[in-house]
């Protein structure tokens, strides 16, 4: 089975062109809320400017509002980015990295000589506690920002494609052919998207209902 | 049946404080393209304030650049509306007015005592050309904003729910109890939903085929 990945290529991370003396974090204290003058990493960076683009909108994501936020000098921003530009590319990296991460695990270690448990664990995913509902959010956000920008645009795309191919992989395995897959796939897909997009409809118990009830209609055979 | 509503009242659009000698527009030209100082309704601003909103997002909604795109001074906006809150308010309203019109023209005019015509109706929603294309546009601008607007997610939250219990009725009249009914309207409204937001997923060809899988799907009775 081909494991979906996203075009977009990986650059490794640039080296800081200066650092100063490194200053280790304290045990259990995220380096972001330290005093960051001289640790920061191009990872705090993207994580701020996510977490901007999920609270207020890509409008918002400004290097200096940024720096602002992480206690350091404009200036410093230039250490790891050439520009905003680069600094969204490299947000949009970051996501699709992420869902390329999830779908390469989930196909390392899922039953893969048991489709009905995969297609289970796809069925479970809009509901994974708060790791999958900041996901969602973050998902959400990036297809806001796609809706005006090619380049997000692109990264969504992608993302949405190697998800379907999973998706589809999944169902023939379970015996549909190359058709039915394609099209058991884009209506499972469908339904996760939905349940991101539609989270406010229905109670979790009427949520739980739907996702036994997909289960068994995408599996349905068709007179 | 009932006629799904939104809850949101439709007060009578306010009558202009002033207004200045009414100016006929040119046949065949819109009279926002004219010289519309002194002819500007309400109606002017809210769908010059929606087109932002679909092209730039909520934040670039401004009343000095509204103004500005309509040609008229800053302060004839407030004949109009207490204030940009005002403003969002009454796109919201319109769009909700626009959904329920839809919904309530739908079951007017829609094959009542023939569901099957009704589901079929609903099916072919995202494919009705320009009109359906932007209405998917400005819906998704609208869902953006919803993420991060308490006044807009509850426009939001208010169609979805009415959209959900018109495609509820759809399966009850085509004989499946309640709790199916429900499972399926959500299915098929996920389905609509994922057509306008992975719209760039498929060809024209494989929407179509997407399309008739799902009317046999969603009709499949379940072992």
């Amino acid at each position: 089975m081909p494991i979906p990945t996203t075009p977009m290529s990986t650059p490794p991370a640039p080296v800081p062109a200066r650092r100063k003396r490194s200053q280790a974090a304290a045990p259990g204290v995220s380096p972001v809320a330290t005093d960051t003058r001289s640790t920061l990493v191009p990872e705090h960076w993207i994580a701020a400017a996510t977490e901007v683009l999920v609270d207020e909108g890509i409008d918002h994501v400004k290097v200096d509002l940024l720096a602002t936020k992480l206690n350091v000098t404009r200036g410093s921003f230039y250490w790891h980015f050439r520009d905003r530009q680069d600094l969204l590319r490299r947000v949009l990296q970051s996501w699709s990295e992420a869902t390329t991460r999830q779908l390469t695990r989930r196909l390392e270690t899922a039953h893969t000589d048991d489709p009905l448990q995969q297609l289970r664990d796809v069925i479970s995913l809009p509901f994974r506690g708060r790791a999958a509902a900041r996901a969602a959010r973050i998902e959400l956000a990036i297809r806001a920002w796609a809706r005006r920008d090619a380049m997000a645009r692109q990264a969504v795309d992608d993302g949405d494609a190697a998800r379907l191919a999973y998706h589809e992989q999944i169902f023939k395995a379970l015996g549909f052919d190359d058709h039915e897959a394609a099209m058991r796939a884009f209506f499972l897909y469908s339904y996760e998207v939905a349940e991101s997009v539609l989270s406010r409809q229905g109670t979790a118990s009427q949520k739980q209902q739907r996702s036994a009830f997909i289960e068994r209609l995408v599996r349905a055979r068709l007179p």
